[in-house]
This record gives structure tokens, C-alpha cells and sequence, in this order.
């Protein structure tokens, strides 16, 4: 994928990765994503978000009352950015302390989904990308529930990653320091299942609860 | 602390708060935030980066060459967004899926820190929030790395926190469905350091790095 200049990783160029697998792959794991937008009066707005990708494209839902959503339905441009981070890096100096990170910036102008079909697909990549499994298992939206959410599609062609892995790069003469370096590697863990308290007696947890990952 | 009409959590207000202590601590806990600003060009851009807070200011730094930090340094509205995610909240109906999460946004127009010695503690207060204890082991910057590295600074006023605790809220004829309802916790752990493979032989890792926590 070729990227477009504002798409481009310009600084430290050598992370930069337009790799659509590794593009997909990095969205699919994110749980959740931050969306930039221009306020009509002018300031910038992020807010935290789930997404969810089917193919190439993008979806985003929520409540029509949504200021986000209202403010980017009609085509207004955003930045969606996700980003996973791997490893707190220390170096000998703290100039070239670091993180290990893999990041996913997307520009585009979203449209709003209104073919029925393509709705309920998206709302069922939503439900599945935070859980999957659970599309099966759930009460599927009724009428109102389904008139009351707003979703929106971004294609993901405007969009690059940008990566860091491996170990602290010092200045040369630095590693002749008695400093500590390396990782401290940075995951997102899933524990034991909280029930309901007003879960029904004789309802097991299912598998994608009991041994969640991603 | 009394909301602007912007930083007011309009949407579900009862997830709002604007307690000073409960905004500071989830600044303190999240590793990375998601900065927005407006492009020259007019659209909005989100990006990655570690903050730390120090009192009432929050800080961000880069190289002077970086397109975030050159684009708001002279004042320019920014948007910081922190979030932690702490549980996926599964429903018995997709419509009140959800999660539970501790997010904080920040609008402001940053200052460039000029002050050597205001400057210098900030760099320490990035450094202190992504491992505490580090500065006093790493080699501080030299003159070279001080110029070359722009810190910024925002006024912590004009923000608030917007928070989700707890089991899913079901509408009330749901609740008798043979569906499994509850929370899967989430959490951002740390793991076994893994030392740079040019580490010298015989340095020990520090505390704040085999019993790394936040």
C-alpha cells in the first residue's frame, strides 16, 4: 500500500509499515481505538472508542446522541489511531528511552451505514471483536435497539503503522556505563470472569469467557 | 473542579467526574495518551505519546522535529485523551454490551517550557512516570540532548474524567434469559525483564524493574 503524504511516517522512517497484514493485524488485537475530530468550532476532540474491521473497512458505532458520531456522520474528516504497547524501553540514557509500541494511524472520511445488511454485519464485527463468540450467544438487537445505533464506515486505504521492537540503542560510548538496560515487556492480560449477581442459577461461563484472549 | 461547557461529560453524565484526585490518578496510571490537534491543513490527527503530570501541568516531549510538537508549540487548541480500559462488560443483549474504563481528556493550548530548570524537571517527571526510580540511575542529558529535546506543557483546568464500573445493565424482561452475563477483567500487567543483549556483565536490574509497577 502505497501511503499518501499524510500518511507517511516521517519521523524515524524506518518504522514506518504499509504492510496491509501487519495493518490488520495490529487493528484486530487493539481492543479499542481513539478518534480525532474537528469541533464545528474549530478545537480538536479524541475519544476512546471500540472499532472493529471487516475486510477493509473500518467500523465504528454508537449512540445517535453521540457527539463524535454526529459531529463525523456527514463526512467530516478524522484520525482514528490504535495503539498497542509492547515494552517500556531503558536505555543507559534517559535521551534514549523508549517504548515498543505498534501503531495504526487511519485518515478518512467515514459514512454513515444505512443499507440494513451491512448494519447488522457491522454490529455483529463489533460485538465479535470484543468478544469472539458472543454474537451466537447474545440477544441479537431488536427494531429500536437497532434504529438507535449509529454506525459509521472508514476505508482503510489512508493508513500506515509505525513499529519499534528489540532492545535500548544507546550512544556508543554509553555502554561502557554500569547502567541496567533492556525491556520491560507490556501486555494486556484477561482474568477470572466476574458474573452477573443477578446472573440465573446453572449458567456456565462459556469458553470464549473461561479462556479469553485475542 | 467546575466543567466547561467542552470538557462536560454530556453523554451518560453519570459516568462524569471533575474530582481533581480521581482525574490525577488516572493520569498517573496510564502509560501513553493520545494527543489531537488540527493540521494546518484543517484535519484533525491523533498521535501516541508518554505524558507525565506534575502538579496541575501536564508535559509532553519529542524531537523539535516531530509534526505533533511542531504543530502546537505556538499555541495551538490540543485534546489529550487517557484511557485505561478495565473489563469488557458482556450482556445478555448485544445492545448493552459495553465497557468498564477510566478515561480522562484534557483540552488546552500548550506552552513551550523555555526554563532550563522548569524544563529539566519536567524531563524528570517523564522519565519518573514511565519507571519510577530511573532517573537518579540513567545518565542525564547532556546539552546536546536538552536543546534537542522540546517539552511542552498543558494547564490541567479544563478537563474531566468519564468513568464505567461494574456488571452489565440488562433491560429488565432480559434478565430471565439463559444467556451468561458478566464482567472479563482487564488489566495491563508487566513482565520478566529481558536484558540488553550488550548489557556489561555483572549489573544487576533495578527494583523499580524486577518488581515493576504502576
Amino acid at each position: 500500500m502505497e501511503p499518501s503524504k499524510r500518511s507517511e511516517v516521517r519521523r524515524l522512517p524506518e518504522r514506518g509499515d504499509y504492510d496491509p497484514q501487519t495493518i490488520n493485524s495490529i487493528l484486530d488485537e487493539a481492543l479499542i481505538c481513539h478518534v480525532g475530530f474537528v469541533a464545528d468550532e474549530g478545537y480538536p476532540v479524541v475519544i476512546p472508542t471500540i472499532h472493529a474491521r471487516s475486510g477493509g473497512t473500518l467500523y465504528l458505532h454508537g449512540s445517535p446522541a453521540s457527539r463524535m458520531l454526529r459531529s463525523v456522520k456527514n463526512g467530516a474528516e478524522v484520525c482514528v489511531t490504535v495503539t498497542i504497547v509492547d515494552g517500556l524501553v531503558l536505555a543507559r540514557s534517559v535521551f534514549h528511552h523508549s517504548m515498543n509500541y505498534r501503531s495504526v494511524v487511519i485518515f478518512g472520511r467515514p459514512r454513515e451505514v444505512d443499507d440494513p445488511d451491512e448494519k447488522m454485519r457491522a454490529l455483529e464485527a463489533v460485538t465479535e471483536h470484543v468478544a469472539h463468540g458472543r454474537w451466537a450467544d447474545a440477544r441479537l438487537p431488536n427494531d429500536l435497539e437497532f434504529k438507535g445505533t449509529t454506525v459509521l464506515a472508514i476505508a482503510i486505504d489512508e493508513t500506515s503503522a509505525k513499529i519499534r521492537t528489540g532492545p535500548p540503542g544507546d550512544d556508543d560510548e554509553d555502554y561502557e556505563l554500569p547502567i541496567w538496560a533492556g525491556v520491560v515487556p507490556v501486555a494486556t492480560t484477561f482474568g477470572t470472569a466476574i458474573e452477573d449477581p443477578a446472573l440465573r442459577d446453572g449458567i456456565e461461563a462459556p469458553g470464549y469467557v473461561t479462556d479469553y484472549r485475542r
